[in-house]
């Protein structure tokens, strides 16, 4: 099995350390797989692993190459929404063959392949995640998970018989409304947050729980919401509190926390039915 | 002329000084103008400057009571979005014939006010700016709008032809695809910023140049962008770099830079024709 990784978000300026650890847990895990970081994961282009168009091309070449079996977005940050629909309107048939992975800024491509009806996309660890403080057990649940579909690396709560789709907040805000929208309607939603103001995820549940789309879903869990932001005054309401207050404004069912993150313990929600 | 302020978004604990500054610039400028600062005003519950239904009854009270020729919101911060929709359905005939005038998190209340019809709605500075450098200034200048609709006060770029409308960035994106969303088409539409990543206004302009409603727009005006929060890796292009990218990729105009922001030479611009 070949997994192709490129990066279409921010820089990344550590990938060829991140290369060798993921090639080397590959190798331990799974006989056979081979992980390839596509050259472009090295450019650099201000804020960006190179322009919109070189990322772009190397999204589009590694799509079409029908010898991957699986495109692994390389880490998050922001960016993946510059490229997103001009990518897409550029892949094969050979593309809708394969699996995706991925989550935080890379929701924005995951938004649209599901959207555009592909059937193997996930929301999951990614290959920079090696680098956190227990980083390995993420990226070996990816791993496991590209290779095998193993049930440990799902989130543990996915419910056999719904279909479901996960999110960074502030992504799926921002994708409303745009052409990478998917449909949400009878689906169990899981979000979670990292690095934002607690005044700032109440706006965005302002502005989700108002769209006709996620008035739809079938409930929502609330992942991690993470190294918060500190504001003065305090805010005076907890994450999960917003979330509920919100969900109940809009008739939205809250079905609960989910056990995705920012983290190493991120585990993998694939879109659509498990 | 009777003005009544109000704090629908976060708390304000200076308001007794601001008030007394206010008035006495009130007093100096025009005469038999008064400026009633609610009690609500100095109310507090975590963030906010009440409870949602405090400030809604304080928004509603003042709204309907026909003793007030305007509505003057105090300051931003954030909060009004939680109690705008709820607000305005208990507004009664007294309301449409106020001068209303704010900015930044007030933009919530704005935007409801005009989809709702309401024909004096303007986007100007807030007593609060008093506390700003030079900020007596920027209120001078709304007192004058309010008291005698001042030429001085208004923005200099205004085009008489055309319909206008301005909002913060971000308060804009986040009201997209809710309650509160004003029909734009054919407006000039002025934004301005402050206090956000580049990357945040890249995203946001990602988001509001898909939108319909906004592609209508006969063109967007840049205003200050302020208090831009430093990012590793630096973005590699500026704000208005960004904005004309995005107004270019969506066929929106761009008519240039606008003379508002969150600061002491924000100017005012009245919603519809000048």
């Amino acid at each position: 099995m070949r997994i192709a990784v490129v990066a279409p978000s921010s820089r990344f300026e550590d990938w060829q350390a991140v290369r060798d650890q993921v090639g080397a847990l590959a190798a331990a895990r799974h006989s056979g797989l081979e992980v390839h970081f596509h050259p472009q994961c090295g450019l650099v282009d201000g804020h960006f692993a190179g322009t919109d168009a070189q990322r772009t091309d190397a999204l589009v070449e590694v799509a079409n190459d029908p010898s991957f079996d699986a495109i692994w977005f390389a880490r998050g940050g922001y960016g993946s929404n510059r490229i997103a629909e001009a990518a897409l309107a550029r892949f094969g048939p050979a593309a809708r063959d394969k699996a995706w992975l991925g989550y935080s800024d890379a929701g924005f491509l995951l938004a649209g392949l599901y959207r555009a009806g592909y059937a193997d996309v996930a929301h999951g660890p990614m290959p920079r995640d090696v680098s956190r403080k227990g980083g390995e057990a993420a990226v070996g649940r990816a791993l496991d998970w590209l290779a095998e579909r193993s049930p440990h690396a799902l989130e543990p709560g996915l419910d056999r018989g719904k279909r479901h789709a996960a999110f960074n907040l502030t992504v799926l805000g921002m994708l409303l409304g745009t052409a990478l929208e998917p449909d949400l309607a009878d689906h169990v939603l899981i979000v979670e947050e990292v690095s934002e103001h607690l005044y700032a995820i109440d706006r965005a549940m302002f502005h989700l729980s108002a769209s006709a789309n996620l008035r739809r879903v079938a409930g929502l869990r609330l992942g991690r919401v993470s190294d918060v932001l500190s504001n003065d005054p305090e805010f005076g309401e907890d994450a999960e509190t917003i979330v509920r207050h919100w969900c109940e404004r809009a008739g939205i069912p809250f079905f609960g926390r989910a056990d995705i993150g920012h983290d190493a313990a991120n585990k993998v929600v694939p879109f659509g039915r498990v």
